[in-house]
């Protein structure tokens, strides 16, 4: 600093952020984010609160019960963390496995891809039982996986937005109970859109996120440990100490994804709460009105207007001569992109036209479209209105296509 | 699932969730957050779009050229962790660092102290500059230590938030670059409200928080490396392999915090963004907002208000008898408890006027009270309006007392 009155003026002020800010309007039919109804929005601009504030801890305890809820469990560790879907995942592998230990990942797509990934540079010996994209593993090829590897977690992706697919969770508890294994599951893209009851099938962690059913802006992950996950991560193997929970226990490599730290935070103990992040206050607020619109339909209520709705998208897919790669997640259909057809320009003939779907991802890049009906958006008149829309873009698109082919 | 009528049956709507929402508004006091100005509220509440939308993607630029601007620097990778400050110093120290390498830690408070927490969870070599609260390291002290123990990075926070310290960072950073040792900064506190310019300072890595100066809700974290920084990360220590940036190098253990990563889906590097993980969309609108606001005012001219706001507040201090604990951070000032007040009365008694100010933090706890005053609180009317509560408070308290006395 050779020259203090240069100080300020080696970086000038950027003229583009001195332009007025104007967002579209879209129908959001991706998967994910997806729209939000007037009562979150509503709660997203409530005033902000301190992050120890009692007011905001009690808004804080009404996002536990609703998590708890939702996930349909009894779990007092229970919470949301600070991040994407993607952190909610991270938090469940880093606490509940130490350095060394196996986790077995059913892969069929690209969740158990990334679950696999996150292992493996936690330090993990990952397993994994790879399955075709779209298919589903069977409940005897887990159990002899779980036999062979003996791992201390197994983790399962209940909706796997990569592919639509909606993995039938029944009995793959019990197998990993009878091991004494812990049962993981991702329930992001499925949560609210499929029948899920965290304790009756035996989970024992489970995270989803919040701008898919629920209809929240994207930020928080909904997690939640059972009291065996909890007992596990109590008994840490013994390194460096910490004193989280009364009991001297080996501390996880992040600071910030800790859930003794923030179950702690969240209320989750009986002890008093420290202050361990600000936590996104106005995320908060409106993940607060998106499960309290979910209390209020009822959950089950919720995953039934799902499954209605997304029968009159296959009917409007046939209609089209659309074949659905498969339908198994009522709130996340995958559409199989025919045969000379630019998948790209039919997305983006859609987003004219003010609608947002998606390509597929990883292994289903440019043979799928997805399209989420999630939450508010899974009701008769936008799946009307999303089927003209797909007829104009892929008709566009046709027309298109033999003028070219007229015009060389 | 042996009952599957009662599969949805077990855990009831909690009753809480059915009651409306209502948030009282407050004059935000404390060590942040602060209030949000009607723009950020109303970038708050823009419609949803994509994580990959390329309107996002110009509003992510936005944001990355406004942190450029605050941070005073024209690092290409710059960009805001989704995540709370706290996310910003694990992203800092994960990225810059391999495991087992040495960071020199310089410790006048509680964000030194979690700094190293930080790096002992990952496994670092971890060296400390221990200075009593309230204090700060000599720049001899300081070079006698990188001398020492020759760390990969040396960590500072420029505005102890629990001592209400600017530490000065003049030469520093000279110090560090002929030791070959990365700069690391943390202004989450200070930024906007003392005088920082990244470059010209040699700064490596500096990271911050939205909740402070720039006025936005919690939850994002905007960070910047230099040149110097992101040629370490592209040579850490070969193990598993990565094809981030287009050559391969070891992998951090986070993927949420991966730093080239995030980088990509930033658009900070010459190379088609990824889908990394879903940005919290609302905070990123609310971000840029509150940067158009700090670009429209100036970034001088921002620092140089809470510089003379500041001294209004001391004045007003005085007048109180009270003595600042030390007032070296014009955003935030520690007042010392005088002896036989009761420090959570007098906080109480200011939160039931609508006023919310902090108690002290780890080593202060209990000897001072944390008085923030962030950007639109950074005025002469709200000053004169927090003294006039503050003084009423500290009268009520004291009388309290008397009568107490009285009755005994």
């Amino acid at each position: 600093m050779s020259n203090p009155s240069a100080f300020f003026g080696t970086v000038p002020p950027p003229q583009r952020l001195l332009r007025p800010l104007h967002v579209n309007e879209k129908k959001l039919f991706g998967p994910g984010p997806s729209n939000m109804p007037p009562m979150v929005v509503e709660g997203l601009t409530q005033p902000l609160l301190g992050h120890l504030h009692p007011e905001f801890l009690e808004i804080m305890d009404d996002v536990k019960s609703g998590i708890q809820y939702v996930f349909q469990t009894n779990n007092p560790l229970t919470f949301a963390v600070s991040g994407s879907g993607h952190a909610g995942m991270e938090c469940a592998i880093m606490n509940l496995l130490d350095e060394g230990e196996t986790i077995l990942v059913v892969q069929n797509g690209v969740w158990g891809q990334r679950a696999a990934d996150l292992s493996d540079r936690l330090g993990l010996n990952v397993r994994k039982l790879v399955v075709p994209e779209g298919e589903v593993i069977s409940v005897e090829d887990f159990s002899e996986a779980v036999d062979n590897y003996r791992p201390q977690v197994a983790f399962l992706c209940h909706g796997e937005s990569s592919t639509g697919v909606a993995h039938p969770l029944e009995r793959f508890g019990d197998i990993c109970n009878a091991y004494d294994c812990l049962f993981l599951v991702d329930v992001v893209a499925s949560l609210g859109g499929a029948p899920f009851h965290a304790d009756d099938l035996k989970v024992d962690c489970v995270y989803s996120a919040t701008q898919k059913v629920l209809n929240c802006p994207p930020g928080l992950a909904p997690i939640s440990f059972s009291e065996k996950a909890l007992k596990k991560m109590l008994n840490r193997k013994v390194g460096c100490f910490n004193t989280c929970a009364k009991i001297k226990v080996k501390r996880v490599p992040s600071f910030y994804l800790d859930a003794l730290e923030l179950g702690n935070y969240w209320g989750c103990f009986d002890e008093p709460r420290r202050y361990h992040h600000t936590a996104p206050i106005s995320l908060v607020y409106a993940l607060r009105e998106g499960l309290s619109i979910v209390a209020q339909e009822g959950i089950k209520n919720l995953v039934e207007r799902h499954q209605k709705n997304a029968k009159l998208f296959y009917d409007a897919l046939k209609e089209l001569g659309l074949e659905p790669y498969n339908y198994r997640l009522p709130c996340l259909t995958t559409v199989r992109v025919p045969d000379g057809v630019d998948w790209k320009a039919v997305q983006s003939k859609l987003m004219a036209q003010g609608y947002e779907i998606a390509g597929g991802l990883g292994p289903t890049a440019g043979k799928i479209w997805r399209i989420g009906t999630f939450g508010v958006n899974s009701n008769p008149e936008d799946i009307d209105a999303l089927k003209l829309a797909l007829k104009s873009a892929l008709y566009e698109q046709k027309e298109e296509k033999t003028h070219l082919k007229a015009s060389i």
